[in-house]
């Protein structure tokens, strides 16, 4: 028997895949690091509430200006450092400021390092991080030690060590890291999850998004073209948390389901190669990204995700957003639509269309008495004033709003570390599932079995 | 080392999972039976012309009336026999036929078992099958040994095994062996591969088809219910022939490229148990086929490929037929659209459209003049005939009057046996990954190694 034994662990190692003598798993499993103890979970984080929030921004190349002016239109906000490698990108948001009638802010700038003397600052609540994907997790970390709350651009993280690493911090300094998801506050995806926490579209089992955008406007605008570099060195959906976001969200992911595994396939790279040569004359043989990536998700409670990742096809924008429930359909790219069944809808929406079938999109006119009907709570009151702020037609400031918001009042934030975590760990696993032939993935469960502590998704009010 | 080895196929055997003792691998792979010798391959396989085409059908329940109602349209068509389990069918279709000024054809009805009496009658050319989808293959294999060309309703297998009877019996007899798919006959896809096939899209790197129907209205038309029955037993994509052919035509598939492997994701069902306790009172417990399926493909030359089915949502009918390429972008549901780069189009068609942008659809005047131009040249003498006989507005027509014209001129088949196993083979095959966790399986070459014989598609002309 023990010569047996022997003889079954060698056809393991040598096999090269994680195997039981009993059974051929066929899922690829990452290491989940054990919980250290008397740490807890960050579920519904409540923090001592913040009257004033002070915010540093650390990073104010493309997204960051935006975001500082945005914050100047939330009352108790006080924009204290701005910080970015670049003097001229912190002089050219101060005088911004200056010109809005605001105090101007410490201006921290020169090298890669300098955003350190930021995170340490007192007189700080809140850093505000828009830098390259890779410096993300980094600065995150050391932000929250140093004992800030933290709001992180997308992704934040590219790495499981960097995912675990921000949500090992946030428990054990039991700061918010939320990260800054814009697309979750857009108009139609907040109004539809409404819809869904209200109960219109039945079961949402299955679910839709997407990053399908052709970057080559902006390929040259990205600092040391860290963008493109990336997708140089890794394959996989490296950008996904604006399609899989708001899935999650009406799914209510780590808040009674959980994603249990994907599997990705990817084409080959084309595209990108193809505007190197072009462009900048660059012959680039080893490019990794396929021009698109497909991935889907299973679910613990039998719901399956797919997410779409496309930034250089000549196609119009999508981010797909599409949610199939047992009883109703919703969809917003090309077009805006709901199918419901009529069964579930108000007779006051309804009246005068009695052919109203679920197999047809709704009429213009039901379509936006449901746009008015089921405003979410959050947006009703600052939706006004949001498209007059704007950012990408007003989410951006609505997202804003309501981080300043929920620290002020030491609410649980919208989105937490974990929400990150899940969203972000899909760049190192569609990764790992491309280069083992679309083998499943296991997607780790990142609150360590306290998925199924909350019920359902709230956004504190 | 004999001992050794033993215990290697036990650990093999035991592990449940195809494995060398070298390796471990993900890859679940078919039994691909090897070509008996003397037989080859019947790529643009080509018969003796028939001037006139003498059909039989076989299953006159659904869609058998509509074939040969249409087939009354075209000239050089005789129809022989009628062939159905209900006499009531047989008589009703005769009755068809006498009102539209033709002969009676001589018919078979009374049990499961009659149609075999059709197959052998020496008058007839064609046997159109029409049947449940479990008898399809049955009756085809047994057709052609009987002499005749056959063409079998969608889908024309439900099982690996069917599958390799059709493609043996077909290169073994050198009889003809297509499926009656149709969609790939609809007008924006035929103009839209005419589009491709001019190189408009550039290269064709992903693909988008579905069945997405609900087909509530319909349950109780099937024959003993069959349909729902297959449902019940079957997990996976049983349906997924409209939604791949079109996508394997545009790309070539057996014809310069090869579908190398497959994953599947499903949801729990939840719809159909729901609709069978509702309308039935009957309780399915182990109802086996989720609602929403979805499966990624990968091809040989580095293509994607993605197939949804779902039967049972309250959503808008859609077979998405979407394909993204190099220059081009096309998408058929919810609404019809191309956007391409403006270098690729026609001075002519971009005149008054400089803002033409590959970012955004094209403008409905570009739109209406690309589908003039691209009208297939297979639609182009027959496109108002269709539309007048009908048949899901035209296709059904151009479908039968092209399998008429090449057997009456002896050309090869729009479609051969080999897109038929490519199309079905995912019935079993997304079964078969479903019940292993989605792990990729292999997509055999049913050509056996003929697959890049062929430059391209070509309809004969």
């Amino acid at each position: 028997m023990k010569k047996m034994n022997l003889l079954l662990i060698l056809v393991m190692v040598l096999g090269g895949c994680a195997r039981q003598p009993d059974e051929c798993t066929r899922l690829i499993r990452t290491e989940v690091p054990e919980r250290p103890a008397g740490q807890t979970d960050v579920l519904e984080l409540r923090t001592e509430p913040l009257p004033v929030v002070r915010v540093a921004f650390i990073g104010l190349g493309m997204r960051g200006p935006g975001a500082v002016q945005r914050m100047t239109h939330i009352d108790g906000v006080e924009i204290v450092a701005l910080c970015d490698v670049e003097q001229a990108n912190t002089e050219k948001v101060n005088r911004m400021l200056k010109e809005r009638g605001f105090p101007e802010a410490r201006e921290f700038y020169g090298d890669t390092a300098v955003w350190r003397q930021v995170t340490v600052l007192p007189e700080v609540d809140l850093v505000y991080i828009a830098t390259d994907w890779k410096s993300h997790a980094l600065i995150g970390v050391q932000a929250m030690k140093d004992g800030k709350h933290v709001a992180i651009e997308v992704p934040a993280a590219m790495t499981l060590e960097e995912i675990w690493a921000l949500v090992n911090t946030s428990e054990q300094t039991r700061k918010h890291c939320m990260q800054l998801e814009n697309c979750v506050y857009d108009f139609f995806e907040l109004t539809t999850l409404n819809m869904v926490q209200q109960g219109l579209l039945g079961e949402v089992i299955h679910g839709e998004g997407a990053y399908i955008h052709g970057l080559q406007p902006y390929w040259d605008s990205y600092w040391k073209d860290w963008r493109m570099a990336f997708n140089k060195e890794h394959r996989g959906d490296v950008y996904p948390t604006h399609g899989i976001g708001p899935v999650c969200q009406a799914m209510n992911i780590h808040r009674g389901d959980k994603m249990n595994y994907l599997v990705s396939v990817d084409t080959k790279p084309i595209g990108n190669p193809a505007y190197l040569k072009e462009t900048r004359g660059e012959e680039v043989t080893a490019f990794r990204n396929g021009d698109h990536t497909s991935t889907l998700i299973s679910t613990e409670k039998g719901r399956s995700i797919l997410i779409e990742h496309n930034v250089t096809s000549p196609r119009p924008y999508s981010r797909m957003y599409q949610l199939t429930g047992t009883k109703g359909f919703a969809n917003k790219y090309p077009v805006e639509g709901y199918a419901l069944e009529a069964g579930g809808l108000d007779p006051a929406l309804t009246a005068h269309h009695e052919n109203l079938t679920s197999h047809e999109f709704v009429p213009a006119d039901v379509m936006q008495a449901l746009m008015e009907t089921y405003t979410h709570p959050i947006a009703k009151d600052i939706e006004e004033k949001a498209k007059q702020v704007g950012g990408h037609g007003g989410m951006d400031f609505i997202m804003d709003y309501r981080l300043i918001y929920c620290l002020q009042n030491g609410l649980p934030l919208d989105m937490d570390v974990y929400d990150l975590a899940e969203w972000c760990c899909l760049i190192p696993l569609t990764e790992l599932s491309l280069d083992n032939q679309s083998a499943p993935v296991e997607i780790p469960d990142f609150t360590r079995g306290a998925w199924n502590k909350l019920t359902g998704l709230t956004f504190s009010e």
